[in-house]
């Protein structure tokens, strides 16, 4: 039964995760955060998208006019060479990246944090997929990038969308790809006792 | 620009394979084949694949009623221990083969056979894909069969639907699992000629 106060958070604007937490049953508000995204100096990937994820639960969970009980944060960044890949300025940056992809593998590292703020207690977590393209031509770029598609996205691609037909090969969480780790977290909010998959 | 009589044609019936192909633009008819998909004895599951998938886009191409040039025919199957699962009988079965895949990897394979009918040359390719499953409860594995979700899906489940809350990892390709690998075909398609990614 749908609940109109539910116990969970979203401190997210990303309508990928919203949908794949919807997918499976979950109820939960949705708050964007607002944090700075910058990387600290010697500060891994998976220490970096923890950091954030952690800091967007917490920013949100600190506003005291919201109610709630666990709060989820969750980043994902795309990795080529050790090098983050963020949103694309504008087509060339697009165009850039994609030619820096193709053919190869790189990283997406997805994480999330949920807190329970009844106890101020933590569950973290983070993946890291490798995901392979195949060789694109400039045709094939230039097409891409004309779709839209790449425009507001981390390392300018969906692989849940048209962006699949590069992609030949992953190794890892395919959900955590498009933006979260659904059976990850959903195994974790059932341990919390936040959510029940298939609750009557 | 829509073509009325494509001359590309899937001998399949699957909505997933269609969905697929279409994501990526591509133009086709479907004609579902008329074929027994019986193992032969001795006959290893890439091999069964890749047979089926043949006899397939060659059963619809040697209809002399039907245009079209590239012939499709596709194949999935799922596999736990060497043994396939196909779609299952009943409730029962459906629960048998989830226990079975709870908590462990099993394999996907997906094939494809593309037929140019012009000069009789094939292509035939296939996938496996390592599919790994967290530990499922009863309630779950119940819960899931319930949705109606595995009634039709071999091996009782459907990767891109709610079975996603139970896939914590993959090797392969994704879209393979669902029923098609998409990009390897794509290439196919734009090597053969049959299709051009983001033609005018």
């Amino acid at each position: 039964m749908p609940n109109q106060y539910p116990q969970i958070v979203l401190a997210s604007a990303s309508p990928r995760r919203r949908e794949l937490l919807s997918s499976a049953g979950v109820q939960f508000q949705v708050i964007p955060s607002h944090i700075d995204e910058i990387q600290q100096a010697d500060e891994g990937p998976e220490e970096f998208v923890l950091r954030l994820s952690q800091e967007k639960a917490a920013e949100v969970a600190q506003r005291s006019t919201i109610s709630g009980r666990w709060f989820i944060g969750s980043d994902t960044i795309v990795l080529c060479d050790d090098q983050i890949l963020g949103k694309p300025e504008n087509h060339n940056d697009s165009a850039r990246m994609l030619r820096m992809l193709s053919g190869r593998s790189h990283q997406v590292v997805s994480g999330y944090a949920i807190l329970d703020r009844h106890n101020n207690r933590w569950i973290r977590r983070s993946i890291t997929t490798d995901v392979t393209f195949r060789i694109l031509t400039d045709h094939e770029i230039s097409g891409y990038i004309a779709s839209g598609e790449p425009a507001d996205k981390a390392g300018s691609y969906a692989i849940q969308g048209l962006g699949s037909f590069m992609v030949t090969q992953i190794n890892g969480s395919y959900s955590s790809v498009v933006g979260l780790p659904l059976a990850q977290i959903i195994d974790d909010l059932q341990q919390l006792g936040a959510f029940e998959l298939f609750a009557q």
